[in-house]
């Protein structure tokens, strides 16, 4: 089945202790869409600019990514640099251009509307909410979001997870959106906010899966070496949202595995600078992380 | 098969957010010993003041605990007071008066220096290495360390490691030890060092487990409340090393299985201040426990 991604579409300029790169493909969508692309076909929405290259459009297009919901806007394509502290843990924001993103308003075209699978990658609640008014009645919505909206616009993003079936978000923003210091405190109360099911990304200490009736961890892929960190939540998110569609289905079954897959591309999306490995990972490396996953969790070995 | 502990017997003051408690029992043979005493019989070495209490002594004893290798000496119990920040992410340490424990010389009785099973729980690496050249020929022998000896006694932790089958030691330390900030390059680096194992604990993360060939990653049993962290540590250790004698033999599949048992213990130890639920709670809680991790850890629900 079809996913549906709507979120920002960047370019990034990016320090690690591995190096620096600029105007690299970025943006939560780019990413989501990329890590989606490993199960099936993908409809993006975002906006670019006047300077968004041609190759960057048809690395998106090769990988089964509809981009017809790609706005082309007069102006700048938006742009973020960051630097990342040597072990990771934290990261500094040196730029941010909104540019075209400024004036982002979405607009789906006809054929996205009865898109089954949505989500609602990382971006402001209120567009994320404009979205959802645009298609008929999807049978799975998914939302990320980030410390950002929750400081600026809780109200709107509470709002929001009311008509969120699975929500997606990392430990500092569980803890941040709930008050809760204890992540299973503040698992539980996401799920009186809305989302069905809640899932926590802890980084290198896996994720976290909540509903009401079952409780999910899975480790992190074993990586000796991150070289930068940028879009492993989106592709996580993205994988996961992949996985789930081209399943055409949600039980608690299906979201333990695809939460597997999501954990083995976002490896792979740290990897390399920016979506490069994204770009170059096969499906067989994704299957092969997923395999060595399941080995590291079975309790009979 | 007996396992034989040998490490701190202490008094502890506690301060946590859910208030405090003064001169309860504690140390880190006390906590391991109670948390392998689930699962066999266990022998101590350790030494107490003139204040030891004989209602302490009977609690321990009650539990199959041998004590003919606790020391009695003049002078007052080792004393610990420290603060626990509210998230129970770090600990202020108030008070440590060495007391009797200043002047401790390991002596074990006869009967202790053919126990098969080995747990140099968290003291001075000399002291541990005194206890191994006490017994005769080991099965397995497990170690625990701490911040303060690796800053302050690596030479002598380094060449202990040498005679270590199974380390232990949570993520800082993992850390700090080997210069690494990638656990799993840290795990891999300790594993240099000597023991053929080594376990990284991360707390409300879990644990991971390395070897030269395996690599296991346990959750942490979800809880939603943290009266007491005090001994958590000491306790997974303890109910590892007991699991292992009970079952006679450390294969990756004993070793997983045990991990489980060592999460389960250490997350009823947390669950009230200083050993108390170690101390009231029942087998069947620990199996309850273990059964409810292995579900959510099961790929397939």
């Amino acid at each position: 089945m079809n996913t549906l991604i709507v979120g920002s579409v960047a370019y990034d300029g990016i320090e690690t202790i591995h190096g620096t790169v600029d105007r690299v493909l970025g943006g939560s969508a780019t990413y989501a869409s990329l890590a989606a692309s490993f199960f099936g076909p993908v409809m993006l929405v975002g906006v670019v600019g006047e300077d968004f290259q041609e190759e960057h459009l048809l690395a998106l297009k090769a990988r089964g990514i509809d981009l017809s919901g790609l706005e082309r806007r007069e102006g700048r394509t938006f742009y973020w640099r960051g630097r990342y502290s040597p072990d990771f843990l934290s990261r500094t924001t040196l730029t941010t251009e909104l540019n075209v993103f400024a004036h982002f308003e979405p607009v789906l075209p006809e054929e996205y509307r009865s898109a089954p699978f949505v989500f609602l990658a990382n971006i402001a609640p209120q567009l994320q909410a404009r979205v959802l008014e645009q298609v008929d009645s999807p049978h799975l919505v998914l939302a990320d979001t980030m410390n950002l909206w929750i400081e600026t616009a809780r109200e709107e993003l509470v709002d929001l997870l009311k008509r969120v079936n699975l929500l997606v978000l990392n430990d500092e923003e569980a803890r941040q959106l709930t008050g809760e210091d204890n992540l299973i405190r503040a698992g539980r109360r996401l799920l009186t906010l809305g989302p069905a099911r809640v899932i926590i990304k802890k980084g290198e200490h896996g994720a976290i899966a909540f509903s009401e009736d079952d409780y999910f961890v899975a480790p992190a892929y074993p990586l000796e070496q991150v070289v930068d960190p940028t879009g492993a939540g989106d592709s996580f998110a993205g994988a996961l949202v992949g996985y789930l569609a081209a399943a055409e289905t949600l039980t608690e079954g299906t979201l333990r595995r695809a939460i597997l897959y999501a954990t083995a591309v976002a490896s792979l999306a740290v990897e390399d600078f920016g979506p490069n490995r994204l770009l170059s990972a096969s499906p067989d490396e994704v299957q092969d992380r997923v395999e060595t996953i399941r080995r590291l969790m079975a309790v009979e070995s």
